[in-house]
């Protein structure tokens, strides 16, 4: 008996000295670089759920899947937030070219769109280069006709094409409303080309008709571009079957590993769960889930419990407005403060290769020390103005440190929105460079009384 | 009067000469290598008419654009030649995984597949890894299931990836119906990782029963075999609409630019005008319609009449079985010893690399002429063991000379018999590199006593 409790005492003595006293950042790092472990919440993610766009029988099944992976993954204390959501359905969006020439077109809704007329609709078309030569045109030139923007995203490895060209995708049908369109179509935003309309979500106003709304692949707008450049009138019939199907209740997931020293001090790691409906969600936003998961996971598994609590939280509905991080930070108003710092990955899986800040000035010698442990893995030191990721956005106006780990994006917009979301996407080696820089910048600050609170405001 | 009808000769002669005497294959070489109109006519093609599946409205509309087309190339004979062909259309077709995670699966149908039963059909799934392992199988394996033959493409330049893959699709509803199967989906013949299944033509055998029999996309390929590989069961429900519309009269379109000196003996260039029916048909078979018909056009403009006639057969439904092709064999029986040499060019337009023959001995020599040529261009000399392509490929039992013009095939079957064979995937300049080849290989041939009548037997 005594040998027996004692043996047990050493092998715990043991445990606790390989997992949290002798192993050492170079341990993690090297570690987390070989392990496939954000690589396999992925694929799990993507073959046991798949798509789960908000409010559907697949978010309800993600939600579940959710909270039994942060649970096998080691986290102490998982709990979800309800999240009203609507759940908006894309149907079936067929367009067709009847004059000059007959062609089909590949056309996909985008997110909340009405529906064309049961049987469609049909008319001529009208291209524009932009939003702004849209908003330039006459009631005259547009109205009773298929309004067509026509404007290509640019490649770039940061992304930087998205914004120009999304603004067509966001307010598009708002101003092809008011000069009087039947409906709108948009080049796809997307980088690729191919036959992949790339969806995402759009706005009404109250002030105008609503129109249907869809986006081209961009092998379809160039032939669309092309039949309009033939200067002969061109007809498309257009038939769009979106539906509203009222409101559900989504949940944002939270899995925490409990600090054992500052327990209420929180490093928070998020991503979205929520994906769109016709791809399986791998980039956007699986690979986010597996690699903050994957990443608080191995932190507490090769380097033991952190002082500060590390929590991730996988948000609901990002894709519609980002509605579960609103709601997160209603529903925790009083505890936001306690987030020490905060950060996203919702930019697929390519190579992060640079940490940006957004810290109070006592705290910015520490970023050096952070990068001193990401710089072998190709990650180097950014500004103090990071911006943190969609479902951190509203942070740095209330106060709370954030930091950007600026991934490569360059392929991202080929699959972004598509049907070509899909795993094989990711490169194994490249989420698990993702998971090592995150679990190296989580146990960083978990393990350190450096506070950069308050966030300076922009 | 007499001033004018002398200057009107004068221009006439330097016409003549510019044309046909002065030009040099130095001209021609470079003036087809800059020219665009090998592109122009591919994107006519796929903007004027798009789909073209033998027996469809596109592919009616696609041998009224051909002859138009020939005619505005400088063509001086244009005729046609009538095909009989099915005309099989696809439906719709979609897979969900049912247990043991729902999932949708993006599939198409094979060519020639018949439909599932009214409201789809559903079983587990009996994974294999090759048709080879499928023809090893048990009937108590296979019985009442859904076989999944699950074979991975190789990426190859010359395209040695497809054969060993491509039996499956052929045969597979055969080998899975004398097991019992209840259908039958293999992974798509095709190298890409994408949501596009490949479709192209299958059979059936009056022996066994027909079973429903499609394509699963790549990405959706592997998320089966993932499910299955989990080993629990996988069951499917399947539903295909394809179906069978009756026989329709195609015609194989035929141009000539008539030889000035021995007008019935004839260079043949072949390319095929039906294409399937989701993508556009560029690279399959727009290019090569391009690369022929502006070959022999840019011979004529640049260098003048040619001695020998260059006749461009644009066949009717390759993709159904070659039908077209043994139409025009049949159809002239008694002319086909005049034909001195033929090319094809089905491969997309990936830039050639290699001059293949089968000439008899005689002419072996001359190949060095035409090779000296080309190989400014990139293209070198092969064996004299060609096959010629697919619409030529009985010539060669006939004892009538082909060449293969080899082309770099790395990405064609990323597109082949997908939505996603659009325009975009032609490169100007790789485009117009063929169709220089083809011009001097046809200038050569149509310029020359060389006579490399009979073919070599393999």
């Amino acid at each position: 008996m005594f040998m027996n409790r004692l043996s047990k005492t050493i092998i715990s003595c043991l445990l606790f000295s390989t997992s949290s006293l002798a192993a050492t950042t170079n341990d993690l790092r090297e570690k987390a670089l070989s392990s496939p472990l954000a690589y396999s919440v992925v694929e799990s993610l993507t073959v046991e759920v798949g798509p789960r766009i908000a409010g559907s029988e697949g978010d309800k099944r993600a939600v579940v899947w959710a909270q039994d992976k942060l649970k096998e993954l080691g986290f102490d204390k998982v709990y979800t937030q309800p999240v009203r959501v609507r759940n908006w359905s894309r149907g079936r969006a067929e367009a067709k070219v009847t004059k000059p020439f007959a062609q089909s077109l590949v056309i996909t809704a985008l997110g909340g769109s009405i529906a064309t007329p049961k049987g469609g609709l049909q008319s001529s078309v009208v291209m524009f280069s932009s939003l702004q030569e849209l908003q330039a045109a006459s009631e005259e030139q547009v109205k009773g006709k298929i309004v067509f923007i026509n404007r290509r995203m640019i490649r770039d490895r940061a992304g930087r094409g998205y914004g120009p060209v999304v603004a067509a995708r966001a307010q598009g049908a708002i101003e092809a409303s008011k000069l009087g369109a039947k409906a709108i179509l948009i080049r796809s935003v997307g980088t690729d080309n191919s036959r992949f309309a790339h969806t995402g979500a759009m706005r009404y106003s109250d002030e105008v008709k609503k129109i249907p709304a869809g986006a081209l692949s961009n092998a379809d707008a160039d032939t669309l571009e092309r039949l309009v450049n033939t200067g002969q009138t061109v007809e498309l019939a257009v038939e769009m079957q979106a539906k509203e199907q009222g409101w559900q209740t989504s949940y944002n997931v939270i899995g925490e590993i409990t600090g054992s020293e500052k327990p209420d001090e929180v490093v928070l790691l998020g991503a979205h769960l929520d994906s769109w409906d016709e791809g399986t969600g791998a980039i956007d936003d699986g690979a986010g889930v597996g690699i903050v998961s994957a990443a608080a996971s191995l932190v507490k598994s090769i380097m033991g419990t952190p002082k500060r609590t590390i929590r991730v939280v996988l948000y609901a509905n990002e894709e519609f407005g980002l509605v579960g991080a609103r709601e997160y930070v209603k529903a925790n108003k009083e505890s936001l403060e306690k987030i020490v710092v905060a950060a996203e990955s919702d930019f697929g899986a390519g190579r992060i290769y640079r940490l940006e800040t957004r810290f109070a000035d006592r705290a910015l010698p520490f970023v050096d020390s952070i990068v001193e442990q990401i710089e072998p893995l190709g990650v180097f030191k950014g500004s103090n103005t990071a911006g943190g990721g969609p479902d951190i956005s509203m942070f740095p106006g209330l106060g709370i440190p954030v930091v950007s780990l600026l991934q490569d994006g360059t392929y991202y917009f080929d699959y972004h929105h598509t049907p070509n979301d899909t795993l094989d996407k990711i490169k194994p080696e490249d989420i698990a460079q993702n998971q090592a820089v995150y679990a190296l910048f989580a146990y960083m600050m978990a393990n350190n009384d450096v506070d950069p609170r308050p966030a300076p405001k922009s």
